[in-house]
């Protein structure tokens, strides 16, 4: 079965915003089995769009439209689809108690007349809910053609996607795909490639497929067979092989499990407390950590100390230290994880200090040189850091490789 | 002028990358005043690719294809456009040497036989030099329609467009487009339209575009003139005009100034500093304030009080007021801006505390609830949001209105 994306958005052919939609859609599609030959995007043009969503439906079976399904009278897509596909429109009293109670459930007091415009749907379509914003997504099935309409931003499309996409397309496959996920941190993608090249080289079935993340290779194993158990059986001696060439940098094995969720689950796991000291990363990384559900069972607090006097004091980092080697080295680096620990009686402190830029660099230390400490068990492992990139880009690989610090810290010590 | 972009590259198709190529490409487009309608993707297929070049060339003026380019057999895009396009292909000895010395000046020692390939070029095409690889980009031109080609890497694609294409389209251009962005924040897109509504019904030239971001909205302003001082002068009337009906809500008119960065403008202006004590954010508030360059000079440290010991311990709540109200009331939200304030004796405080989920809501204080305060000049102000979303859209909500909030503070004080 043939599978083709639009995506419907003004903002997306003037550059405003990068199409990550399409990679989200793509990976998913691929992993159900559905082959894909084109990617479009259009605007919320009506002649345009029309001509787009024919075309599309004439040289493919599924075609997933995204975008396009707002408040306003650019919004376009529903109504061209359903147009183009033969459906008439009319209100759906569900649709229009969902907005009123996601009106309600928020900010605004008063709903804006145009949100009414999002409770019309096609008749005889299939309604799915949105749980994160009030444009339903829609799926209209005719003549063996299916159109799958879903809202445009992610926080909307992709829980949308999952929940009810995914298994309404799973649905359709001839054969079972199964698919399993490695992932990996602290070496990079072809490091990761070069260690695994005769597997990647042989690869029919199942199949590796390297995904780079910032400062993360993830590495999907797929194979597809008559049975779940058959396509399971393909899969498992080959996640194997991949865990004993990469060790310790496998992280995880769990589809939606990300690095900071590792982390808290082997904190927990040891019964570990954790607190953060940050100056570059400002609370990035503290972030991230506290961004994992139950997070309050391993951490209770964490320190931005940005100035040399909040370092001095929140963390009784010495005076002469700072003086004599500065707030970015390694000196300081250890002091902070070691103050961390010493301020609120966690088992873990992991630090942070470094040079983000733009500004700030000098010869000796130019902008991105970084210093990560972890302290654990009376021991405090100090790693140096020369990242690229502007300085988020610096902030955020200094936060991955500090979770990937505390993680190995762990797994050594316990 | 209509322009079209096509990428070509199965590993798009798969969802293996995100392709960042199209935003630059087409954020340097709207730039240079040329108009988008369409975006293709298509694969490495002669049948697939002849088709999607040739509806390109038939509805547009300029196709700028991506990808394709390299060495191997699968890679077409050369051969394709070139066959569509009526050119015939010989080898150009000038690119034959640029292949020579990338080699030469890299580490390969001898130069793979079917390199070769990218020395051969549509004859009468404009060869432009690709310093960063060996696929050169080429701009064939014929009937009225012009294809450029540029390879797929965005290391070699951006150096090689912006110093050899950019020039190339800028001539190529009728009038002067000049554009202006208007940044809102604090209320809602629907109602953003409903305040410009007249003025976005009657747009021809200047048009306005809106776009919403979490908790924001952006709009565009985008005029075309003979000249660079009668385009503005159509831009200017119509910013201050929006400028009046949204008041507050407009927080910048700069390209490329985030919230974040207004609010340590406004801070640095009124010689103020700021520091921030949160509970549900969890280090994402000061970890947005730290992503501004500079911002030493207004933000010092900050506080990650997650457990009600952190809070009493390092914002000095009181134990009644936590037992009384809890963690997240308006009474735990002001004494936690207030501790925050007299900790480190900042000018400004701005506190979180809230319920990030997905577990912990009850009925009474369901996921989503959460106070964010902001102490100035000896006031506190709180203010209690109900958000939607998952744990992490919570969080970003509670960001957003947080700096808005301390934003806002500022405004209304100084």
């Amino acid at each position: 079965m043939v599978c083709e994306l639009i995506s419907v958005g003004t903002e997306l052919l003037l550059g405003n915003i990068v199409n990550t939609n399409t990679q989200f859609l793509a990976e998913k599609c691929a992993l159900l089995g559905l082959s894909m030959y084109h990617q479009v995007t259009v605007g919320d043009n009506r002649e345009r769009l029309t001509q787009v969503i024919r075309t599309a439906l004439d040289r493919s079976d599924i075609v997933i439209l995204t975008g396009g399904l707002g408040p306003t009278e650019d919004d376009l897509t529903k109504e061209v689809c359903a147009e183009v596909m033969g459906f008439s429109l009319a209100e759906d009293p569900h649709t229009r108690q969902m907005i009123e109670s996601y009106f309600k459930n928020n900010i605004y007091k008063e709903i804006p007349d145009n949100n009414w415009k999002q409770a019309i749907v096609p008749q005889g379509a299939i309604v799915l809910d949105n749980h994160n914003g009030t444009a339903p997504g829609l799926i209209l099935e005719k003549d063996n053609k299916t159109a799958i309409l879903l809202p445009g931003p992610p926080n909307e499309l992709i829980p949308l996607f999952n929940e009810q996409v995914y298994p309404y397309l799973e649905k359709l496959r001839p054969e079972v795909i199964r698919s399993q996920m490695v992932k990996v941190c602290g070496i990079g993608e072809s490091q990761v490639e070069d260690k695994l090249l005769d597997l990647i080289d042989s690869q029919t079935n199942p199949t590796i497929a390297t995904y780079a993340k910032t400062g993360e290779v993830h590495l999907r194993i797929t194979a597809s067979a008559a049975t779940t158990e058959e396509a399971d059986s393909m899969i498992k001696p080959v996640v194997k092989e991949i865990k004993k060439r990469l060790g310790d940098a496998v992280y995880s094995t769990k589809e939606n499990e990300s690095l900071e969720m590792a982390v808290v689950r082997l904190l927990k796991k040891n019964g570990l407390t954790v607190t953060t000291a940050e100056s570059c990363t400002g609370g990035m990384l503290a972030a991230r950590l506290v961004n994992v559900p139950g997070v309050s069972d391993v951490y209770r607090e964490g320190y931005i100390t940005y100035s040399n006097k909040a370092k001095r004091r929140l963390l009784d980092v010495n005076k002469s230290t700072l003086k004599k080697y500065g707030a970015v080295s390694e000196q300081t680096a250890r002091e902070m994880a070691i103050g961390g620990v010493f301020a609120n009686g966690a088992d873990v402190c992991v630090a942070t200090t470094g040079i983000a830029g733009p500004d700030g660099g000098t010869e000796e230390k130019p902008v991105g040189l970084v210093y990560i400490s972890c302290y654990l068990k009376d021991k405090v492992t100090v790693e140096r850091f020369q990242f690229k990139g502007n300085r988020e880009k610096i902030r955020e690989q200094t936060v991955v490789k500090a979770l990937d610090l505390l993680r190995r810290s762990i797994l050594k010590n316990y």
